[in-house]
């Protein structure tokens, strides 16, 4: 459905270690083209930082990466050996210190850190280093991490070896991208709930979030950071630390072939797409209905209706066109536009719905809002009946690994049941995927699931409170001094 | 396949008339609105006239509807009873001095003229208004038929006796809207090569390139203005003037259906997407093949792609990933960025094509360009066979009537067999619509084609030799004074 | 005072001709410099067109020169060997349509036109252009001039006779800078209201309302354009035309010297500079006053004030600081913050005022608005006694001549005496220039003067009525058709 | 002179504190204006912070005032009853995460700083916290005042307390402004370096570096900070911590008066225009000469020409006109303009100075290059003789307490005489004031000078390296990890 009815994730990360010398690559326009095809993975701001031989320059703001980086911003980055880059998602309350990579000068030069995930125990850290003295600019959990790598390197002999003693302390879900003056280092937590995958370029190597960060610049895929592994690269090439390797059972999140990743991306060895296919193969077997046509709702539900279509035999159909021309800017209608009857955003093709039983299918339902909508816009266009199928589980539960989803009170799937939330968003009948398809929906996919938004069972201890809300809302505790 | 290889046409029109007092319409509004669903139809430039009881106050400029008008732009332009809006193409030379509706004073108040198409006799007619003294402030037909009207005007009772008039020496393409102080007026040649319907919206009426303008404002569809109509509002309500009607063959571009207008259009009686359906169907009927999927060139080859493989039963697969946060800014990678291995805008699902038989659908092959770059990604995503199929005829003949192809040079079917340019393109094989078939794809379409791009046979009397670059480019001509 | 009390004057002209082939000068580049010079005169709008070889390119905009004139707009500008430009003052209701320099195609080829004064027939001229059918754009009477120069270009056998022939219909004040695609012209009415001077460059040739603007780019000043004179510039070099010379009496507004030229010019042979110190000595002559202290209001009375302080002996002092990073985007403070106390964009130096008798200089009051909120400023700094002086004499009658005083209603002079305003404005005694004075006060000016505003004795028949508010507000009369 | 010929100090602070619920001021315009008024101390970057009830909204950027802070700006900036802001001036290297005042979250809630100055001991303070574990975001000294506040305070009984501690371990330059979630704090160093003042406004209070910011808002001068004094002022009102007052000799940088404050206002007791027209006065008295007028380098040397003037009886006169239009996106003229014959930002007024025997005075000479170049203007402009005399007195010896000048290389008075110096930027005769003059130029005034960049006695220890370039140039050193 509508982008304001999906779960949202924090990160999109990118880094590229070109041997100096040797291979002529402009890092930062790799990185600015990765960071391109990483954007679906955030909105809100996005920054790069160029390593020129141990000097760091970057630029980060609020904005899509081609609003922010223009020609003369991409200029003034100039040209490196090492790079990384960085796009997030946020809310309202976001701000510009919020943007990453994080970049700092410590006792053993400059540090760059980018981050996907959090840190479930970064509320108590943060305490702890406080009463040691630290300050903080900004509320995200990337810059207690960055405090606690800074920390190990007082005593650690290398920049990788405080990462590892960092990963002793740090609970939670984190993909990491991080850069020393001379090293580019890649680590993923050791249950592995974030992507984080490895390609080479001529001489040199990158790291991304997802392969197809790998595609735009024409990278070729090596393999996936495993969970709990540390990759280095510097002069010497590209090794590995497995300290953190095994310790943990791994919990990749689903929603990752659910939604969050791009369908040409192939995450831990399977494809996106081909997933999704198979999740509307399986709502197919389990929520079987007569009808006339099977059309996905933009641009999300499009390979779970395909998959559903070829399972259940009903004809396939494009029901909806997206306006392809919305941009920042553009002035929402208000609600004496009469809501209901205009069709700005969305529009459905008549002659493909109109008279006819039509499957909707889409990959999840989050607060319904927007999906009533969509399936309204069905109604005024003559659907004759409308079955919804989810290509996901009833979304139930808050999520701590790196979404936006903190509270369970604008679940729609929270304190109602199937026949309700059906009555809710306007269907004739409603169909979610069983918890047991989406164990079996990724075909050759080498991890084990983090599925804790459906059932609750959560492989980490969980937040005691957030501690964002702290600084930013509670006035009456804000007065200490 | 992607936007530079395609065709162009020169525009989207709108009008919106609300009886004074009865009905609470934001014109304003209601014209942004309409012109973002028309965007697809010209992206060079937008322009809004807002009619307050006989004051008309403009805004016009290069770009987008939302970059153009933001909401300051919007408190500007205020309130009235009457607005008319234009989205236009254009070339690189193209300045705002032509972006439309243009807005003159003349003898008898205001007026506002907005125009969809191409006066053959441009050329003659402004040479024949500067002989008498007239200035021009733009290249663009515009100025010359407001020119016409005005001229008219001087002995005719009425604004719309005038147009009536200005029809009589005007040969070519043209849908009009115009404003006067007070009445919102649109025609449509005789011939009817650009399309114009009519809209109910509350009291009052609306004018528009397309049907989808109407549903993106909750209007509803009346009817369509006929071939040489002339439409009146005003606070008499609607009325016709058929004078011009049946004086000519009806010659509606077969393009509209083929590329220009979106799917969810309904154009003179018939549904663009169910068009686009049938144009697929009828392919797969001439050009069979032995193949494993068909995926369609997004987003233009979508539509007939998917009536291909319902015809051929060759499964409908998604082949392809469009990045869709391409934004005007966005930095070109260099030809040193090796753009053969690139994927930036565009990149193919693997799982979708690798070592099958590919069937690529899409609706016309221009100068086959972008064409061959979109094969070359599947070719190296692993298809084994690329079957290409065209939803059209070669096109072979340059268009008068308001589309950017003025010259046969550029275009790839222009001197070459179809064996050929399956070999410049790099496909197995390659098959296009037959001119037959492309006379009946469009059912229950009321009105003749014009198909002069495919068979050369014009409808009109063709320009003897293009006026715009007498101004532009002839620096020896230029010295005249 | 504050630049909202002061009258303003509609324009700033530049033009410059290189032989070609002879002198390396970027023209687009030398305007720019030569219209930031001229700034002053206008800030509502600018506009630069260059001419290569017979091919214009313009760009116009609202906003100032360093605004608008952007390194990718000059790109864009390219290069030329002719090119002119304008700066425009305008009101609120000023738009984009009226920004100069004015650019149509004609029978003959390009024409730009940049003008500087008001047409005192121009609603006449343009009814009767409107009944022979034209079309205006704008409501500026640059385009009936343009017009008229096009009719004439029809028999005439030069572009300058055409020229000399709308200047035989054409009344009021105009000075001229006009491009054909092979030549610059200038030209200047036969009463001389407005300034035009032309200097050398190299082998060039440049022309422009103020010699402060040859200062800018390294030209020197020739001479002044004589007042019906016309200046042909081409690659025979430069000629004149003096028809039209010697037809009226000269009436060079006498403003120019008291406010609208920058110090730094010379116009029509005597110092702006010398001039203004002229007047101050002759105000300290005809109005002695005991006092402690003379300060100029900045900037505008400087220059007056030292003249005084000279004939005086009274002691010349710096009595205010103006912000000078005061910027387009500035938030005015609301009525709330108690405006009578607030010191944002002036501020007095209370070491120079306090306690003192002070004679404040200003060249003229128009309104009387800011000149009170000055003067509270001063008392509120402690001065004990305020005498003011004024270079000018009192501002009575509308000027018809291309300065934005339509009417006597809101000038402060009109039906009050000498001792009323003294109170309104808060001084304890007043003090104006006698018009004997302001004959006399500018040494060795070649011409005679225009001093309408002082003493209603108009050089010109004078306008029946206002045409420019027929288009924009008269709704009643709008509805025509 | 032009102003990239001048030293330039480092910042402007304000801050302004409205007992709760009794009085209606919009803190965060007033911060507004009060830094549009303290603009001339800093135009690399602005920003502020607004405390609504201890929850913190800050803004900052690089940029002017009101280029930075917009309407929609202030809006997000909201309400509250304490804020603070800071302008700052840098050179090019200069980023967006210098910008001030800095904000952090420490372990007693939200903490921001502002500064003005330069802490001596800043590169052993940074090493010291760098080996515990401290990461920084800055190069700014402001985040090492920052650290050791929050150190002192996880100790210390009060905010106030901490800042007292801190000012224990820092040496050298700081006026600072600090707002905890419920307290304004002033304080400037022992030796009173930078100048810091009191107002009130209704109930409340206001912190700022020069008196003009409070006759911008309207608000009455209180008294100065005393040097080492803290202010801190909360919901009981204004008190004093006096404990590091008195325990070094008072020196207040003399340049406050040369050039940094503004002519209006008042610094520990002396009025700046004041003490400029003594400084001229002086001049006149030491290097008298034979001549016909006395003309100031605009704008810094108006004063102190005046002063020369009504001392040697010679006539004041104004030399020049700057154009007051520049803006930051100004395109320079190149060197092929001809830099020596053209006169774009400064024009001199020829019949001022034609044939005349010029005494030109200006404030200081740095590097000597705009200097030589506005002489040439004088030359070409007429001038028999120029004279020119100097209201400080040689500049030799690098500043490090907050002034942009850390190598004696640039200083053209440094390895050379004044003789030479003359040659060298084309003058006839050339005069600086003598150090026994500058003691005691300004009348009245409560402090002890800093005189070291005169005769090279700094009043503490100096820095042994600057610790700045560590971290942005040297790339041998960068490579720690």
């Amino acid at each position: 459905m509508m982008e304001n009815d999906k779960i949202h994730e924090a990160c999109g990360l990118f880094g590229i270690y070109m041997p100096e010398g040797k291979y002529e690559v402009d890092v930062a326009s790799a990185t600015y083209y990765a960071l391109y095809a990483l954007q679906h993975r955030g909105q809100a701001s996005c920054g790069i930082v160029v390593n020129d031989d141990g000097v760091m320059t970057a630029h980060k703001d609020l904005g899509l990466v081609n609003d922010v980086f223009t020609e003369s911003v991409m200029r003034k980055l100039g040209k490196g050996n090492i790079a990384m880059g960085h796009v997030l998602y946020g809310s309202g309350a976001f701000t510009r210190a919020e943007a990453q990579p994080l970049v700092a000068n410590h006792v053993k030069g400059g540090l760059s850190v980018a981050h996907n995930g959090a840190i479930t125990n970064a509320s108590e850290l943060r305490e702890k280093l406080e009463m040691e003295g630290a300050i903080f600019h900004s509320t995200s959990d990337t810059e207690v991490i960055m405090y606690e790598i800074t920390r190990c390197r007082l005593t650690a002999p290398s920049i990788e070896m405080a990462v590892s003693g960092a990963m002793e302390v740090l609970d939670g879900a984190y993909s990491l991208v991080i850069m020393s003056p001379s090293k580019l280092i890649g680590a993923r937590d050791p249950h592995g709930f974030r992507p984080l995958c490895i390609g080479t370029l001529g001489d040199g190597f990158v790291l991304a979030s997802e392969s197809c960060a790998l595609d735009s610049i024409g990278a070729t895929f090596l393999r996936d950071v495993e969970p709990g592994e540390i990759i280095v690269i510097d002069q010497d090439g590209l090794r590995s630390i497995t300290t953190h390797c095994g310790q943990k059972p791994s919990s990749l999140c689903v929603f990752e072939y659910v939604y969050f990743a791009r369908p040409d991306s192939v995450i831990d060895g399977s494809s996106v797409h081909e997933a999704r296919l198979r999740a509307g193969a399986y709502l197919a077997l389990e929520h079987p209905v007569q009808a006339d046509v099977v059309i996905g709702a933009p641009d999300s539900g499009l390979d779970a209706a395909l998959g559903y279509a070829r399972q259940s035999g009903i004809p396939y159909g494009i029901g909806f066109i997206k306006n392809k021309y919305i941009g920042r800017t553009f002035i929402q209608p208000t609600q004496t536009d009469r809501e209901n009857k205009v069709r700005i955003k969305l529009n459905a093709i008549s002659s493909t719905v109109k008279d006819k039983r039509v499957v909707l299918v889409d990959d999840s339902i989050v607060r319904g809002t927007t999906c009533a909508h969509t399936i309204r816009i069905l109604r005024e266009a003559g659907a004759k009946e409308v079955h919804m199928r989810v290509a996901s589980a009833p979304y139930l539960y808050p999520c701590y690994y790196g979404t936006d989803v903190n509270s369970p009170d604008k679940l729609i799937a929270h304190g109602h049941t199937v026949e309700e939330i059906a009555e809710m968003i306007g269907v004739d009948t409603l169909g979610y995927l069983s918890p047991e398809s989406i164990q079996r929906f990724v075909p050759g996919c080498k991890r084990g699931f983090c599925t804790a938004c459906f059932d609750g069972k959560y492989p980490t201890s969980v937040p005691v409170c957030k501690e964002k809300s702290r600084y930013l809302t509670k006035k009456s505790e804000a007065k200490k001094s």
